[in-house]
């Protein structure tokens, strides 16, 4: 079922921004580890009065004719781990793009990956919706809130161009998956799970912003190993194969307007929307 | 055990505050089922100029010297439902205090409770602390972080005026409850339940604001009645209780500064800490 965009002005933005090209992109990251060869690629400077007092991170640059700048939630000032998980993904979501007023969000990073739905270790996906698995409300008008459900902005142009695998993507905020989790990524028929992308989904819809989902698959949920070790033991690859797609993504994004990525139904074209 | 407080300005906040009383409070409520009364006692008007194109509603107005703030998440855009949850939750309290600045933030709302650890139909509780049962991380010092658990601002001399239980809050984004949920609120040792409150802590944290959690209980976790039909019944009564207890609570700050509703050990002032 196709609900209506989130916001109004979707259309009359897509014709606006085709009159000019992509200028500044957003990419939202969990893990210092999933920026680190972006950062090195794009040569990208730290910008130290980035909400000072806060432990977000922004790194930004000028890549061609793209205002290029990479963001993540940084680490728990009194833990020290990352702060993973929907709540800081969301606020630093929000307050990136009140700051930086971006034409694209593009969410980048690791995922688990359904071995038997074709997602294996390196494959990366351009992901055409979202959804979250840890939020049951089984209230009527509630559960679809709850499962909060959307679709990415369609860039089918990009993930030909890019050969990329399609993928749905799964959200939640544990990073082991219990029975009614499982339960829900299976109605949520995804083939991948992260602890973000939905949140990034959600706040992208409300501000009405396009975003898109990168994931590489670092560990194999249904593989039989266990989780951490396989993350681990392919980050190093994983994120080298994610920062391989995000540049050659940067590069075919540059000088080229929203619609150049998308369809041409209007149906498709639009910011993040529920679906 | 007790962590540092979040942030490093606490005492020294603390230490300002004192000199003047609390001038601004921001109420972070859930729905507008549980504002409603509350803005109807204080004659609190709509602010239509709140963050436009975004469904969060504020309303305000003077109370003798006090600058009050109701302001929940208001309704999903396309499915009409209330924007209940961690998410909308943090995203509404982060921009309320961006906005605003508040001296303290006081999070309001029904919750369920555990009748086995003395938590009754319309029993008033003031939070001691808060940590989330739906973020399970297995890894070394993530775990900490997934649970999250703060201390609210201790406010003793309030606790002891209005005569309020005290209470543990576990806070997770789904109404029922399954079984990795309900071993995390045990561990928690939580007998109350919602779906916001530990993600308005952790936004207070962050930004170093001082957060009190009323909560009123309007089902019981372990009644053994089905909940959303309990809570239905129960939520004109419930809501009426807080409200009561809001409004006392309200009168009891006027004029008073922060200090005046903690105890004098340096060691429970401040903001919302880990501990």
């Amino acid at each position: 079922m196709s609900l209506p965009h989130v916001g109004s002005s979707v259309d009359s933005k897509d014709d606006r921004e085709c009159e000019r090209p992509i200028s500044t992109i957003v990419f939202i990251i969990a893990m210092d580890a999933e920026a680190l060869p972006i950062l090195k690629r794009f040569n990208l400077a730290e910008d130290s009065t980035f909400f000072p007092g806060l432990p977000w991170i922004r790194y930004h640059g000028l890549y061609k004719d793209l205002q290029l700048n990479v963001i993540w939630p940084g680490k728990d000032l009194v833990l020290g781990v990352n702060n993973i998980g929907t709540i800081p993904a969301a606020l630093v979501t929000y307050a990136s793009v009140q700051a930086l007023k971006p034409d694209l969000i593009i969410n980048a990073g690791t995922a688990g990956g359904y071995m038997s739905k074709g997602a294996d270790i390196k494959d990366v996906f351009l992901v055409s919706s979202v959804a979250f698995h840890h939020r049951r409300i089984p209230l009527p008008g509630r559960d679809s809130y709850g499962v909060g459900r959307r679709q990415s902005f369609s860039t089918p142009v990009l993930s030909a161009e890019l050969q990329l695998k399609a993928g749905v993507l799964s959200t939640g905020d544990s990073f082991d998956i219990c029975p009614p989790d499982e339960a829900f990524i299976a109605a949520n028929n995804a083939n991948l799970v992260d602890m973000e992308g939905a949140a990034v989904a959600y706040v992208a819809g409300l501000l009405n912003v396009p975003s898109i989902f990168l994931k590489v698959v670092s560990n194999a949920v249904d593989g039989g190993k266990p989780s951490v070790e396989e993350f681990h033991q392919n980050l190093a690859v994983a994120t080298s194969a994610l920062d391989r797609t995000v540049a050659e993504a940067v590069d075919f994004i540059s000088g080229k307007c929203l619609s150049e990525l998308s369809i041409s139904e209007t149906s498709s074209v639009g910011s993040t929307r529920l679906s």
